[in-house]
């Protein structure tokens, strides 16, 4: 069972992974390569991963083929699903068990390397599953929160190059998550009004920033982006949580979504990436004051010992050059 | 000039650094190499980086043959050392000039790769050259925090690989500066007592974490370490400021920090690291909450979508095995 430990200092956890197989002597190589043998998340090889959790399925019946979108549990959970939490301390320290879920999405049967092979159509349905996983995960009581995210590519942590996501979810609120909802509690008791709402409407009006303005979404870079390239998709209707977003709001973000993962990676090349999407915890709902979204962040850069210090980052593209050149690309 | 930005939901800094020459089309391709040619750093070379700020030497005058550690300005800078602020608002934004200073300590003049080639005399004067530009720096009332840090290695950041140090001097504070500070200020207010302090103790009194165990410092593997082999080095006499520790207690500090990270290269075989220096604010002196440190990550893992998104961090080598596995290395 992993262990759940609290740093004294910044109030961070982190996920001490005894389980996962590793001994020293397992870092001394270089970092691990995506195999190109053998692929469990193929179709015809459903006995190769944990018994699945969910499908959408042409036909057949669970763990066989048929499937569109298929959901297993993570062969190397970063949490076990099992268990209660048995808080406890050790001498200044805080640790408990590392009771929560780890799943994988496999968004396709078949062996593609990018979500955008896929048409939107298909990345509505994965979509779908993603808040139906949400959905279904926060009745567990023990659980606090979920993040859906996604890396593509060695360099943003990806093992296995067919398209997939994972679903992590653990027992406390994050602490990225607690600063985030934070800020945004700050601004809305003193304005009164979604700090993301007035941003949405800064950026529209301003332009510059924006590389798609939907009905319903807009992607643009934000003005203080880490990376270069980061694009955030946010909803124009405010709303906390991301597993709320009804069915008739979702064809436009599959397309939004699509859009601006085919722009990087016609203006990047297939950069290495990550998504992450960012909502509300668990055990809140409708809030007023924070708005889920989605962000992209392409890995281009390094993160080196000034940002790991100091928490500035160095973005050496302007989001308004990032923004023109995306809104730019040849399709 | 770069532009600091910041992130209105977080209170993030991003340095905007628009004039580092790059477009978008740069970063297609595949992450920097380090250039194994024409090294700038090396001595006979003095003419290839700006004009030095200061050096200790054999003989020789300015920018000339016959150093032992050189200090030259970054070549090209994350912040520039010219002019005001100029703080403003864009809307909901906050911006201002990119002022600042960006250094390199040229540890040697011979091209070696790691510190660990130098002798723990050569290492003292580097910590005593890292001290005397932070208080050098510190007299100028603009800036507000000095981060000395090192990269070395391709995967954590550095683009050569004769061996050196950086210094960045901001005009604000940190967020990861502030975020430890107040958690140790929560600490002390709760408790009257230095939180590093009692990590101290309860590290030296459990052992298990502990790698070298000197008169005045300790090095140790910290008990929720992001990082497989995450090591921190800690003195045992409280002080907030890196910048005011006597000379009698550098000798020691070079010789732990030279064996540390003498043990980490052998255990790893050379594993690309970050060590950064986390001391207080230019502002601050003398402070009872805070205890300046030396944080070494090696950079084994990657970071990936669940970590950007929740803080959390996966760490797959518990540290009381890294340590045990740390204080057996025969060297």
């Amino acid at each position: 069972m992993p262990e759940l430990r609290k740093d004294p200092v910044t109030g961070r956890w982190v996920i001490i992974a005894t389980e996962r197989g590793a001994r020293p002597s397992d870092f001394k190589s270089a970092p691990q390569v995506i195999s190109r043998g053998f692929c469990p998340f193929c179709e015809g090889n459903e006995d190769k991963t944990p018994p699945e959790i969910a499908a959408y399925r042409e036909h057949g019946g669970r763990d066989t083929k048929g499937w569109r979108v298929r959901v297993v549990p993570n062969k190397f959970p970063a949490l076990q699903i099992e268990g209660g939490l048995d808080k406890r301390g050790e001498g200044i320290y805080d640790v408990m068990r590392g009771v929560g879920a780890h799943e994988v999405i496999i968004e396709t049967p078949e062996h593609v390397t990018t979500l955008t092979s896929l048409s939107a159509e298909r990345i509505e349905e994965m979509l779908r599953v993603y808040s139906e996983r949400l959905n279904d995960l926060k009745n567990d009581k023990r659980f606090a929160y979920g993040l859906l995210f996604k890396n593509v590519g060695s360099i943003a942590g990806a093992s296995l190059e067919h398209t997939h996501s994972q679903l992590i979810v653990t027992p406390v609120v994050p602490i990225t998550v607690n600063r985030e909802m934070q800020g945004c509690r700050g601004f809305f008791d003193y304005r009164g009004r979604c700090l993301f709402c007035d941003m949405l409407k800064q950026e529209i009006a301003t332009g510059s920033r924006v590389v798609i303005d939907g009905d319903q979404y807009v992607a643009f870079a934000p003005f203080a982006g880490r990376f270069p390239f980061e694009t955030w998709i946010l909803p124009k209707r405010h709303r906390s949580n991301f597993e709320d977003v009804p069915r008739s709001e979702l064809p436009e973000l599959a397309e939004v979504l699509r859009d601006l993962l085919v722009r990087l990676e016609s203006a990047l090349e297939n950069p290495p990436y990550n998504y992450i999407i960012h909502s509300a915890p668990f055990a809140s709902n409708d809030l007023e004051y924070y708005h889920w979204h989605l962000e992209v962040i392409p890995r281009l850069t390094k993160v080196a010992g000034f940002e790991w210090g100091t928490g500035f980052y160095i973005n050496p593209v302007p989001p308004e050059k990032a923004a023109e050149f995306l809104r730019n690309v040849e399709k």
